[in-house]
C-alpha cells in the first residue's frame, strides 16, 4: 500500500481561485484569474470584443476562452463592460446616478451558473434626466465598464471623493462625492480624433504616426480652452497648415490638444485638484500635460483599477451575505 | 438681288458678351456668360472641380469647357474659387482682412490672355494674425470664392454693412462694416456632419436620407447653443438613441441642429439682426430656422450673388480704368 503516492496536503497554492474577473468590451476581451490570496495568478487578453460574437454565441465564446479557468472552480465570475449591453450576453440595465458602490452591487445581472460557478454582469450607469429631445435639457449619458474602474481606483487610492477621467474613444469624466458617483460626462474625443485624421481634410496634413510633440500639444490645449466652436478650431488646423506654420508631425499633437482642451473647458477642474486618470500611459501623459495647464495634479491607474473594482464587488457580496 | 437674304442688322443680342464669369471650386465648376446688356445669356455647371484636373491641365480644361464661349470674344473672363489656390491654375495670394472691394480688385491675379480675352483670378481673403501656433492667439483663417459672393450679395442688397453666412462643407460667417470685410470665421460644419453620419458610431442610428424634421432640428440648435463641448453633445445623440428617444429619421436633423447651434453660439448674432444667407435653399432653410431662435431675420441669396460679384469687379475695373 505504501507504493501508492498520497496526494500532498491541500495548501493555499492549491485552493480554488477566488475570482474570475472579465472585462468584455466592444473590441477587446480581457480576463484575470485571482487566486485564493487575492493576487492575480493569470491574465488573458484577446481581440474578441462583443462585436466579434454572434448574438447567441456568448455562452460558447465564454467557455471557449475561459473554460480552463472555470475548471479550476473559482468562487465567482464577474463580467463588466459592453457584455452587459443590449448587444451583449445579457442586458444589465443601467444603474441611475447618483449611485454608490452598494447600488452597483445590488444591481448585478446574474446569469445561470456554469459548472457550478456563479456568474454576474456588472451594470453600467446612466445620468438622468431621460426626458428625451422633447425636453432639451433632458439628454442622458451612459457608461459601461468605466464604473467598475472608478470604484477600483477609489479603492486603490483609499478615497471616497474625486474627479476621475477615463480617456479613450469615448472619454468619461466622473465626479465622486462621499463614495457616490454624482455625475459623469462622455466626450467622443478619441472617435473624433480618429475620424478627423482618417477621413477629413485634416488627414492630408496630419501625420498620426508622429510621436507626441509636447509643445504643439499644449498649444492645442490652450486653444481648445477658448470659448470657440470646435468646428472653427478644427478649421484652424487646416489654415495653419496652409501657411506652413504647422507641419504634419506637429499637427497630430496640436489636434489632440484641441480636443482634450475642449474637454477641460467643459469640465473646468479647479486649480489644485488632483485628478485620477485611468488609462494607458500614452493617453495618461496627454491628460497629465493638459491638466497641468489648469494647475491640476494627476495620479494614473491602468488595468489594476478594473481588477480592484471586481475584487471590491466580490468583497461586498461576501460581507453583505455574511 | 432681292432673292439673296440680307443679314439682320447687328442688334444688342449680337454684341460681344460683356463677361465670362466662372466659379471653379474643389469639386464643381460653374460658369455663366453675361451679355452686352448685363444679363446672363448662358449657364453651365460641370462636375469638374480642380481636384479633377491635372496640375498642368488647367489651360486645356478651361478651353475644353469654355472654348465656345471664348470664341464669342467676351470683354473679360473672371474666375473665382479654389482655382486661385496653390492646387489651382495659378495661385492668387490671399488678400488680408480688413479689406474692401477695391483691395480685392487691385489684387486680381492676371493670366495670359486667351484668344485676346483678358483673364483674371479673384484672390481669396485671409484673417491675420499669422503668428502660427507659436503664438496661440495667432491662428489664421482663409476663404476663396466666398469673398466674391459676399460682395455680390451686398451689391444686390445695396448695403455696405452686415453679417453674412455661407453655409456648406466649411461654413463661413463674414462681418462687413462700411463695405470692408473686417473679419470672418470658418466652421467645418458640413464636413463634420458628413464624417459623423458616414463613419462614426452615430452613423448606425442616423438616417441621412430622412427629410428635415424641424422640431428635432430646433431642439438640436437649442442644445448646440449651450456652453458644452461638441464632443459631449455628439455623444448625447448616441445616448438619446440608446434610450429610444431619438429615432434615426429625427437624429439626422437633431445632429445638424447641434452643429449649426454651435456656430451661432460662437458668432452670437444680435437679436433683431438681419443675416444674409448665401447658399442653396435646403441649407438656407436650416440657418433661417436656427437664426430665428436668436430672433434674427434672414435674407437668402443663391448663385446670383456670385455672378453679381463678378459683374461688380468688371464694373470696378472699367470705372477705375476710365
Amino acid at each position: 500500500m505504501h507504493d501508492i503516492p498520497t496526494p500532498p496536503p491541500r495548501g493555499p497554492q492549491d485552493a480554488h481561485p477566488r475570482l474570475l474577473a472579465i472585462d468584455w468590451g466592444t473590441t477587446s476581451l480581457r480576463g484575470v484569474l485571482i487566486g485564493a490570496h487575492g493576487r492575480i495568478v493569470a491574465r488573458r487578453a484577446l481581440p474578441h470584443g462583443i462585436l466579434h460574437v454572434a448574438p447567441d454565441g456568448f455562452a460558447s465564446a465564454f467557455e471557449q476562452h475561459f473554460g480552463d479557468w472555470l475548471e479550476q472552480a473559482p468562487a465567482l465570475c464577474l463580467l463588466s463592460g459592453m457584455i452587459g449591453s443590449r448587444q451583449g450576453w445579457q442586458e444589465a440595465p443601467y444603474c441611475p446616478c447618483p449611485a454608490g458602490f452598494d447600488a452597483l452591487c445590488r444591481n448585478l445581472a446574474w446569469l445561470p451558473a456554469v459548472g457550478g460557478v456563479p456568474i454576474a454582469i456588472v451594470p453600467g450607469m446612466s445620468v438622468a434626466p431621460l426626458g428625451g429631445v422633447d425636453t432639451v435639457a433632458g439628454v442622458p449619458d451612459v457608461m459601461r465598464g468605466e464604473e467598475i474602474q472608478v470604484f477600483g481606483a477609489l479603492r486603490l487610492m483609499q478615497r471616497r471623493d474625486g474627479l476621475l477621467v477615463l480617456p479613450g474613444t469615448h472619454s468619461k469624466w466622473v465626479q465622486v462625492q462621499d463614495g457616490v458617483i454624482t455625475r459623469f460626462k462622455t466626450f467622443m474625443t478619441g472617435e473624433l480624433f480618429a475620424l478627423l485624421t482618417r477621413h477629413s481634410i485634416l488627414s492630408r496634413t496630419t501625420d498620426v504616426q508622429a510621436s507626441l510633440n509636447e509643445t504643439a500639444f499644449v498649444q492645442g490645449v490652450q486653444r481648445g480652452l477658448r470659448d470657440e466652436a470646435l468646428g472653427h478650431l478644427l478649421f484652424g488646423v487646416r489654415a495653419l497648415s496652409l501657411f506652413d506654420t504647422l507641419d504634419p508631425a506637429r499637427s497630430s499633437s496640436y489636434l489632440s490638444g484641441l480636443l482634450i482642451g475642449q474637454e477641460l473647458r467643459d469640465m473646468r477642474p479647479a486649480p489644485g485638484d488632483t485628478v485620477a486618470l485611468i488609462g494607458n500611459d500614452a493617453l495618461a501623459l496627454r491628460y497629465r500635460l493638459a491638466l497641468a495647464q489648469l494647475s491640476c495634479d494627476t495620479v494614473v491607474f491602468g488595468d489594476e483599477a478594473t481588477w480592484a473594482g471586481h475584487q471590491a464587488v466580490q468583497t461586498h457580496l461576501t460581507e453583505t451575505a455574511a
